[in-house]
């Protein structure tokens, strides 16, 4: 930081360069919606429904959608979704939006938004249909990247012989997410047939012991074959670190 | 049980046999080994050397021995197997020791014991090499209570296409038993593909979240193909059960 | 497997044989529903209600119905079982379907279905009232396996003689389910008194600490008497392995 | 305690009278042995071993027989009984000293102690050998209060018959501590058939999941016939809280 | 046992006296309500209305009023209080019901029914007002079982002081419940100042970690004074205790 | 930090004035001893020996003593000590040294080193004996921060009225540690009787359920009464956090 | 103790003078308000709405304001709040009533009450906007203390700069309660960097493992910084206890 | 597959071809070590000493060198360090051996062994000294697969500015690898900052609550900013995943 702060003394760089290298952030209109998050970290600033009111999801979207022309809202109830639509739709009429109950994820976009695209995909592997919700979250957040997206359901181990079928598909990609709950056998298993990155994604579903998601995670704390994984049900983080892996896959191609 | 009584009362039957009848135990030598347990459950009572010292293993071997003809130990340090074969071979000095160390397991058996012998078999399973200890515990047991044993080892799902390789020889068994540390995800991958019982055997490997067995208990648990199993490192109760499914077997095949 | 390739290798078996050999199922109409797993591991699959949609649960119903002439429900709502009475009696009108509240359990059938049939029977014991949904969910997939069923309820052990009276009629039966909530003792004793096999079935009632089946699920890995266990609630689980024990015994009992 | 304060400033009691009875103890030599408890509550203080050093064991030890003419102490390693003897021996050369190996405790008594005697009587029931240590302190702090104790050993539910087998023995005695490691059910048994107060006493033993005493704890808790219990292993609460039990019977008797 | 059987076999007792000296019970008219267990155990059977439908507990109740007279529910909603009323008013125009909206328990009697009376006392102490459930539980217990009961309320550690102040109350109790939630040290402070049994309550009360009674069923096995306690909220089990206690003095009285 | 950047550019201030300014700390001889902390935060950096080889903490000691002129080092062996001792002495051979067996702690100075002087004091109280390590350490920080420290012993609630005993004391202090373990009721009740701020400090004695200070921890987590608390055995951040309390009070009377 | 009996013996004190010197409280018009803890900690009791009924809350209010003019009351339901206004105005209509929804909690005051106020500052820190409600809880109990509190809203560490920006305005506190969920890192961060007495607040958001605010409470146990914390979600105890801070300080600046 | 069987069948591929695209793996001298899983999976298979006799591990390292030219073994002791070096420099006395004391790891190589080497890096960064071993297990087994692998050490939170300081440092790699213990902030932290794939990595240090890592597990878990981990203490999943990434980065740059 020394060096930046003598450049600054010294005249050699504005105060302006100099904030925005020490802070990573430019000051928005709100201080709640920190809209340089995306340049900063490559993953765009989402709004997590849950533990917010109707009319702060539909506030903080509305900044969202002015500062950076998207809001991305995850965990939305259906009264946040109408709301949110109602408020930005009174500004930007023509701004899009999409509403995927499922995976209960609503992205607003203004028709000038500028998507970002990547050479590079993510696949997203369920072991069965209750999965389809995290799922669901961590393609979103990854398309939302850039990244091509591509889907390959319903291959748990409750017959092993299925997921094998699909391993040529699974080759194709160049990240894989694997979602599964109740013992999450799946991503072990596909780990050790297959030599892209995988993430493993816990899915909250499964009663009694271990139920709610918890073997899932421990199991894949414990995997035979080594896999990286995020918390029970976090689609969007399993999703943005496969969008960050496209990028950098990209970035090597582009050079 | 009034019937019972009833027949004692009109003397149809004698104190000896309506006692057996209700209590299920003869009165042994010394209160403290069910030298009955073996005739009334189908399984031998085993000396649990965990928790005891080594003068009260040797002793309660020796009325073992006494008593059935044959002593079962398991847990057992070093210690414990040199006192029960100095005890026992001063009495018996023709008595045959067998010894495992991978399962510290003890078995003592006068020459005039007579073995049970069974036509089924038992399959013990495991994933790798670090589950050999408690699934040497289920084959020692199985085998005292007659039944044929099979292992085959080795055949962890880090990589599955060699689990798949060993369908035949599984599908050839009465019943399996699956030892597996970790994420415990073997027995679950097995049951999708063979049509015998299945009992799971949690070991208790790893570290860290999950570990000592604690994923691969709660995962098995959570199975997404219906299993039954037992404790953490509980080979003897998964040797037991298996036992008794083949004289549940064979007793049928003699009808 | 290699031996299996060399064959069709060698033209003495069928693409379609060693497909059926490697992979244990056919491709369905649909890729949802493992219409395959009942001639594979002898356990029907069945639909899980909890997690899923009415709808997805009536669709399924149906596929199964049409690819198995059988659906199997557990877990399931009032409107779930309205959603595929319907969607099934439109197809099929003179389907056959069963619905137990208690267990949450339906069953629809198509009159041509042929019912499995096994000479072996399975005790389901319950220690007490509140311990009857699970015990119907093992009763259910037992029967629909072919296994007959005896139900020996109200004999926990806050009264232990009770419990021996019904010893006679336990030790009739070729395999045991006991089900348990609370200090989930019961197993334990049985397992005691008998020498047939016996998977012991936690139940969820009980409040405080070790409540919803959580002592009861422990209690049973610490069995002092050596049994097999499932996972709390799990009935479908504990009825479909004594299921495969009673498949075992018949298939003995027929060579 | 107005009254009392009001009868200090009224000269109707003493300012010792009126400190005793607020305080509920006089200052003894020392500020760290609480003379006066047994006087106040019943239990006369332990000394317990873990956690300190040996030293320190020894010169508590040492105010305990000064004041009281006795030291219990629990929990003691064989360096602290040599300890404890040595000091106490050199002040008082007539002393007596018991160490019980198995439960780990010592009581040293000068000649002139005067034992408490009580006609009520503890039974101290366990369910097998390992569950010794805990029932002994039991036994031992029961016995120290005065009560006469009767010990009921072996009589665990692995064979219930053999429970049933000792009822007569149960019944005679005034209050039960019954001890039990594993899954714990026999303080569940016992109290269905029997009408005395039964204290239950989960003892850390068994390993894997539940282990270390905590499924014996936690179905303790979810007993189906009502019990109280204490923590695992503490037999000294077991054994204090059943000696006050048979000081109220004693009261009681003397009206 | 064997003395039993000996003495039927020579005829010197008859089926009905052997029968009742081992089962320790008498079959009533329905096999679900114990009508014995009060004769047997000391404390009448209780119906948990938790997990039971309305008409189960209806008819549970019925069936309890018919073979002795009283009927005891605890954990019982709105809707099965008028059940229960309308059910045996029913029958019994005269019957008396009691039910407390606090502590969520119900009590109907034939007017024939006798009273049991002790002439021991219970004490039933809280901390403070949100503790009033479970301890109203335990006094209805006690009280059923003849006991006398008297309260002692809002005594918490908040304010120790005020726990002092009541010490003379408490004292004069032959055996104490101290029920509190949160932190629950109230059991713990209160046994350092008596010598009269003690048993802990612990109250599902407080929130975050620790909260619904587990931090107070923790500190309560970790109290550093000798007290036994019950589950979390379980008002029944120590008051039940507490009961046969007040048995065993009045008993002792007696002779 | 705009402002900061702005006067840098206006050459209002030097490169280093900004720097510590944002940074909060001047780079050391060495990247691994945050030489600045103390100036920066209050608290001086203190090595914590657990985790670390002999030769790190002799090191880290060393960088210490010659950047600031003092080491602190917790949770040490005794060969840590020896190791430091050597290493300090032969460069320092005047240095001061400091260790306390019971808690651990080592504390070696350089004659030149200027001790802090506060006016407010710390009140460290112990429950019994075995809370003297934790609260050790806590008043060895405290001393350190320039607090004048109070020690309170032996006070814990088995017999309440000798904490009531020792209140005034308590009430002379500016801010108390209240360390205790097993049910951890010290702190709550205390509370509820003086009007300093309070930190509780669990601490990890006791066996069974709750052991380990878990029930401590979770009980002071919960206390009826309003205090702060700090990690089981964190008696440095309780210390640390005491005497800040002490530094702001201390700032407040010089102004 | 003995030194104000004797005094009272002397005469030299009015029984009301030693009463309130031992006991610390007066009593007042109902034994379930203490009235006096205000005088006696500094802390105003506070009525806790849950585990209340309406009424119950409503009563209690009514003697707080009755006895100290002033009731102030948390996590109540917004039934509550118009049962406390009802009760309140009917008796003094000129009652002011504050409302606070975010943190659920309630003052009502008589015009006559006296406002404490203190010179020294609270910091209320928050990471995110879902953790308004405890931060508001916290702030409220210390302006009803006397403390003048500023907040410090959005400032988490998913971009620590901003965190940094905000230094200088925490520097100027003299005491900060810092809130935070999820992984609940800030309070940490900050401890880092400011030289002030720093209480952490974990939060009760987020989902999964360690969701609930857990990983909030167990990271701010480990925190790499030394600091106090509370319960989750807590604010009452962290307000209160920072308001005693600022009581210290300012009787400091008095003298 | 089906695809793959017509083509053997149509003679189009060799047994050979179609086992090895199936199976994923050729089989070995012996079958317990999985030779083929580099070429599989992109990962070399590693011997977990941990569990293993230091005979089998010497055993299964020959197996590993004698397939593969190389052994890679983590959680060695010194026992296995020595025992491998003995094995394999008997059979290839001009074999390289790097053993790493401090993160436990053992590399054995043959020279003829053919290094990978990828253009793309990876960053390891610690928070403190007692992160060094799992840190070093990441960057051993990164740096086998052909990484090049930058330390970034010492830059936890408890200083947040030497954390920035390190920022260009970070965004230099292509992908972090974030070890951190106690409270585990630092992925937290540097995610907010980067646009990176970064993988953070719990480490099992801290004591008390949350200790041994569990706190940074969850913590990561409910990171504020999307990240991704592993198990506690799982360096070798990390390193692996973090190879991973690069060998598809290098991939990509290829093309």
């Amino acid at each position: 930081m020394r060096e930046l702060l003598e450049s600054l003394a010294a005249g050699e760089r504005t105060v302006d360069e100099v904030e925005a290298a020490i802070a990573g952030y430019a000051t928005g209109e709100t201080g709640r919606f920190d809209a340089a998050r995306d340049r900063r970290t490559g993953v765009p600033e989402a709004i997590l429904g849950a533990g917010k009111t109707t009319e702060e999801v539909a506030s903080l979207a509305s900044v969202a959608v002015e500062t950076t022309g998207r809001a991305i809202c995850t965990r939305v109830t259906e009264a946040m979704v109408a709301a949110v639509e109602r408020t930005i739709t009174d500004a930007y009429p023509e701004a899009s939006v999409e509403h995927d109950h499922r995976s209960k994820t609503l992205v607003v976009k203004r028709p000038t938004f500028s998507e970002p695209e990547l050479q590079a995909s993510v696949g997203i592997v369920t072991a069965g249909t209750s999965d389809g919700g995290p799922a669901g979250e961590a393609a979103m957040i990854a398309r939302e990247m850039g990244a091509s997206v591509e889907r390959i359901d319903d291959v748990g181990v409750a017959c092993v012989t299925r997921t094998i079928d699909q391993l040529d598909r699974m080759l194709e990609q160049d990240v894989l997410v694997v979602a599964a709950g109740r013992e999450g056998a799946l991503p072990t298993v596909i780990a050790g047939l297959v030599d892209v990155p995988l993430i493993g994604l816990p899915v909250s579903n499964g009663y009694g012991f271990g139920g709610d998601g918890r073997a899932a995670l421990s199991g894949m704390c414990q995997s035979c074959t080594p896999i990286t994984l995020v918390n029970i049900d976090n689609g969007f983080a399993a999703g943005a670190q496969s969008g960050l892996i496209c990028r950098a896959i990209d970035r090597s191609a582009e050079k």
